[in-house]
């Protein structure tokens, strides 16, 4: 893939942070996660204090998966469209917390299982659906190229849009399926590592992951690990145009929020299709999905939080970010008077009052 | 201590907000974190869904101690003076993200070693400072009734005012010192598995650190484990107003958050004066003070988040505050419908798409 490399974020403005933190009328390591917050945010930005995110923005790519005929989720194969209705008319977790965490969503149809959508919308969508993973190759080698660049075209969009902060989120029955395929893939993990609850299947509906998963390996597996590849034959069109989101992003360098198994497989090939592109990232919360504590490990991204969210389409993302403009404010607005050295003991100890 | 029993929060509305999520159009268990949160307000409001709180407050509490002259602290003695005007200007950390997080901020002279402030702020002065603890008692016996009285007639004043969620926060040069004391002599805990960092001290600090806590427990120990005993001889005023504001909090019905480890001593003696209380809080977020985790074992309440925020002033907990309002509105706002069960395998095989 013809790409320019990714540069890094700013490492004065870092430094600068990292300085600022060290003169703040607060104690040494006082401020915690919001101080790592804090750094990350001026290196992203090129500027110390860093500006609280003032247009972050969630957007929300959806896509059918021909897995979801297995079933693979505790939602019928389908029901993605349902799902995306939700989020529209605001009854969908992330729609919910969008207001309180300052942000506004965006769903978009990347690959749904319906009648092609009409107007600006249809140039978003890929295919209908993503092909049955286990079986038949999710992809074209066209629609893999396609896909990409609608995230990356949808990244372009919002960032001069003027958005500065982007939370990438997942809607797709079966889409935890795929993605942690592509991570077992890519990592070389054993197929019982990465298979979770996704939706919250029960144990019948995990050994029917697993049989899938462990079907669709064997089949990318002669394939080696090409980011690309991997997409066409074990992905998914919503898989791959987040992928290029996450590329899109750092390239235009954006921080972005990692959330969700789906996002966080994109992000793993993200970061090999384009080194350096984690440096823009952080992952918001530890998820109870196995194969994201591998994306976790193989990105090297510590979550910031513990709220072992469940949901892909980017409300744990949604939840952190409060945390960030609260972050940005803190660098900028706490005092810097100096603290005073504490005098040697004996020198004080006759100024105990009363 | 004469006291009414604490009512538990509302069973009722507790199983109403389980049973809610149940039928989500959300993943079971999927909402993690801020499901256990929803579920907690709906109780202490006893109503589901519960409202997002509309009148957060923080309320710090003020007073300097003895023991600063031992240099136990980063802060100079006397310092704590200028740490309750950056908050009341503005530039201290909780009054920064305070308006992020919708609240609030009041701070209480209850023990400056400062002249007697004047005017109705003089209503809540205990004493002008708390003895060195480690040399002689931090309080009368008449000055912890007082004291206490103090904390709660502030509650009061809070929830009659329409507050419906108290953020405690302390402000205090060696606060932590005496409140590592309390936590220790309370539940028989070791000195040095108590005593931390506090402001930030270094490996000299801690020591110095050490031997206070070490002589203050000596005498503490003769007077058994009774907490109003032990707020008189190794506690404060501003430790016994936050224990009086934490029951009446809980006796008015009234959801707390928890942060800092001057505030977690309180709580813990508050939940022993007024067995129970603890069910009308919840602990912000994890602090690396080690009695913090003593007193987060002892209350057995996990800690929500994980921020690693130091500072006692309020501001861990004052970062949570979203959440909770997203908690709220995730059970009120998110859509009920019916999650279809999934079929069996062999019936829908044949309907993979393409």
């Amino acid at each position: 893939m013809d790409l320019p490399a990714v540069s890094p974020p700013d490492v004065d403005a870092r430094r600068a942070a990292v300085a600022r933190y060290a003169e703040l009328d607060a104690p040494t390591a006082g401020l915690g996660k919001l101080a790592e917050i804090g750094v990350w945010l001026a290196a992203t930005q090129g500027t110390c204090p860093p500006r609280p995110p003032a247009r972050p923005r969630v957007i929300v790519l959806a896509g059918d998966h021909g897995v979801a005929a297995a079933n693979v989720s505790v939602h019928a194969a389908g029901t993605t469209s349902a799902q995306v209705e939700a989020v529209r008319e605001a009854t969908a977790p992330v729609a919910v917390l969008a207001p309180v965490a300052g942000t506004s969503v965006r769903v978009v149809d990347i690959a749904l299982d319906t009648d092609a959508p009409e107007g600006t919308a249809a140039r978003y969508r890929v295919r209908r659906g993503s092909g049955r993973i286990d079986t038949e190759d999710a992809l074209t080698v066209e629609e893999v190229e396609r896909a990409v660049k609608v995230g990356r075209d949808l990244a372009d969009e919002e960032v001069d849009a003027g958005a500065d902060l982007l939370v990438p989120g997942s809607l797709g029955v079966g889409a935890t399926t795929a993605a942690a395929t592509l991570v077992a893939a890519l990592t070389g993990t054993e197929p019982v590592a990465v298979i979770g609850r996704g939706s919250g299947v029960d144990d019948n509906g995990w050994m029917r992951k697993a049989a899938v998963v462990r079907d669709a390996l064997r089949r990318a597996r002669p394939h080696g690990r090409d980011p690309l590849t991997l997409l066409r034959i074990v992905g998914g069109a919503d898989l791959a145009a987040l992928t290029g989101f996450c590329i899109q992003a750092a390239l235009r360098r954006t921080p972005v929020l990692i959330d969700g198994l789906a996002v966080g497989a994109a992000a793993l090939l993200a970061d090999s299709i384009a080194p350096g592109s984690r440096a823009w990232w952080q992952v918001a919360q530890r998820s109870p999905e196995p194969a994201m504590a591998v994306v976790v490990q193989h990105l090297d991204l510590q979550p910031l939080l513990e709220l072992d969210i469940r949901l892909g389409d980017g409300t744990g993302a949604a939840a952190v970010v409060p945390l960030l403009v609260m972050a940005a404010r803190l660098l900028a607005e706490v005092g810097t008077i100096s603290v005073p050295e504490p005098e040697p003991v004996a020198d004080t100890a006759a100024a105990a009052p009363e």
